[in-house]
């Protein structure tokens, strides 16, 4: 029998996907789990949106364009126009969700080996994507007492090595739900222009921003145009993400040809998807109006609710769905186990992402978590009960 | 200026890529053009499960398992045991068409560096997914004078190095349209076996054999299971090639593993094209019936046809819907841009695909061209037409 290969052996299991054989073992003994760990939103997906693409003519479902249709790419660029990002159909390439363009991203920009510097914690399937271009993650710490703000420049300039290649955000972040401004952002391209480093961003929660701030996209910082490159994904945007429409955007003509036969040898992103999304930029603006404010309500009431446990911390976000919370705990993947395998309150119990999978050491995630705030509000409500219960139980509470 | 990487650079752009701007500079004159040069069927894709797809209610459009949703694969497994093929749901893993199937094989199967034998001319894209994963494709000759057999076990094993791990076939086979036997596998399998390699197929046209014959995949080998993995698609099965949905199929767990983090690190496949993908396992036979019938019509015609122009010579393919054709002229990539750029006939030309990208070495190709005979007959009657006339004053006929 043929061994698998030492790429094969490297890629990491994430910490949620440990849990679920608990996860299920607690719903077959009737337990209720409220999820705080996805960032799976039951916001609905725009009706006009599903049904246009039902109502679509199709009788042979045939490849698209490889960089995908060109009708959908013409209104995407209208949609980054309307967030002030000058951009054409030229500069898109449509993908399998964001996950396939940071997969671009990484195998066009950086040689093997190289390296890409994040502030941390960072979304944990960047590492798989790391893998399997054979690059490098490197990471510099942002911390909770600051809501994990951009870290000083100094920090990332102290880390670049003649491998450092890129610097990448996720803007508004997961797992923070930390929203970089335009000051941030501008300071890190100046670092990048300085040492020639490329900028990655990966903004798929560009809609979801509070407290009146407005997302300032990489797209639109001066005189660095050819070393960004976006990440997108209508999965967020409009709850869809099933979808699997993402997209690449660069000015960069280099990074785009090389993605380019990246995507011809795919062959093209999904059909029915695509016609979904191209609909979708017709959503009218009061959808995410309502849904933002739905998700504010929730931001609101979860914080509130797990700063009042005693010995949490919760720093409050400004951007996409999630937030990390300090827990008084000795480690937090037996704590998200206990929670699922031991622990009930009125036969529930509420399931964590233990932070120790969004750092490049788990032990600097041992006494965090994230949690996501894109459940209703009284799924919200029994959650934060759950874990206020199960705080005073837990074996392992340090404080 | 940050430059892109050297697998960036490495990326190929197929020869029928090249051919593009020459295809569309000759629409804008007003020049109709056959495509012999794609595998896109102009077939209806089953509406019943278009229909389907279009009547699912779907409110929140969600990711789906990263393994593919249970309730398809169940399905799936359904239909591999209608063809004789005996495996479960958990054997499956539902992928963003047959290409991503390749890339997750080649990722966990191969270490840096190793190589996989092919039997050329082969598949242009397993290149891009070769230099994605940073593994090597050895070629073994197979000759247009015998259809495209199997070459003799001996070319395998002499080709086989210390670095070789795996064997791939494309069964039946694009670009030739080669059907091999039963027979034929079972000495690949040995000799798989004999040196503990990977065997790999890519069994997308499964549904597409002629002259009575019957496809036998890998995954009926016996005493070889935990070699194979099977690459498989909808595409062409249901002429859905824009539905983006393939398959990985193994019994080998500890690559099914492996793969299953690369699926998780990419989320989940499609959810319309699953929800297409799985209504249409329930296409009745008779539709395989009329199209397998309509495709041999059209293999009929155009064998014949192509075999009645003077200098050019055709072998009767037994499966998928393409051929290779020996054809008098000097260079196969001028020929094919000659016809675009330079010739029309009635207003007409026609356009292949150069066989110097199917080789290891393009000008083992020089001679040869791809075409594929999933047109209408009327137009393969015009395209013949148009090649005839074509071959009489190509300034660069040898013969």
């Amino acid at each position: 029998m043929p061994k698998i290969s030492q790429k094969g052996t490297m890629l990491p299991a994430s910490a949620i996907r440990k849990l679920v054989p608990y996860a299920d073992a607690a719903k077959q003994r009737g337990i209720k789990i409220h999820h705080l760990n996805i960032g799976q939103p039951d916001i609905l997906t725009p009706k006009g949106a599903i049904d246009a693409m039902k109502n679509a003519d199709m009788s042979v479902v045939e490849y698209t364009n490889s960089a995908g249709n060109l009708s959908y790419r013409k209104k995407l660029a209208g949609y980054y126009h309307k967030h002030n990002i000058n951009v054409t159909e030229d500069d898109i390439i449509i993908t399998n969700g964001g996950s396939e363009a940071l997969q671009f991203a990484f195998s066009v920009c950086l040689n093997q080996g190289e390296e890409i510097l994040i502030p941390e914690p960072y979304y944990t399937n960047y590492n798989s994507f790391a893998i399997q271009s054979n690059v490098e993650i490197k990471t510099i710490h942002s911390s909770i007492e600051d809501g994990f703000a951009l870290p000083k420049i100094e920090e990332f300039e102290k880390a670049i090595t003649p491998k450092t290649r890129a610097i990448m955000v996720c803007n508004p972040n997961n797992p923070t739900g930390y929203l970089y401004s335009k000051e941030e952002l501008e300071v890190l391209a100046t670092l990048a222009k300085k040492y020639d480093l490329y900028l990655f961003a990966d903004e798929v929660y560009r809609e979801f921003c509070y407290d009146g701030k407005k997302h300032f996209s990489v797209m639109q910082l001066e005189g660095i145009e050819q070393n960004v490159v976006l990440i997108d994904s209508v999965s967020k945007r409009y709850s869809a993400c099933g979808a699997r429409v993402g997209a690449m955007v660069s000015k960069n003509k280099d990074v785009m040809g090389a993605a380019m036969r990246m995507a011809q040898a795919r062959l093209c992103p999904p059909y029915f998807g695509q016609i979904f999304a191209e609909a979708a930029v017709d959503t009218p603006d009061s959808y995410f109006t309502e849904v933002a404010a739905e998700y504010n309500k929730r931001r609101e009431f979860l914080v509130d609710a797990i700063n009042k446990i005693d010995g949490c911390f919760c720093p409050k976000p400004t951007g996409a769905f999630y937030t990390m919370i300090q827990l008084p705990i000795d480690d937090s993947d037996k704590f998200c186990q206990w929670l699922l395998e031991e622990f009930e309150y009125n036969k529930e119990t509420v399931m964590l992402a233990p932070a120790t999978g969004f750092y490049s050491k788990p032990e600097k995630g041992l006494k965090q978590a994230r949690i996501t705030y894109c459940l209703k509000i009284e799924d919200l409500q029994s959650a934060a009960k759950c874990l206020e219960e199960a705080l005073k139980v837990y074996p392992g509470r340090t404080n």
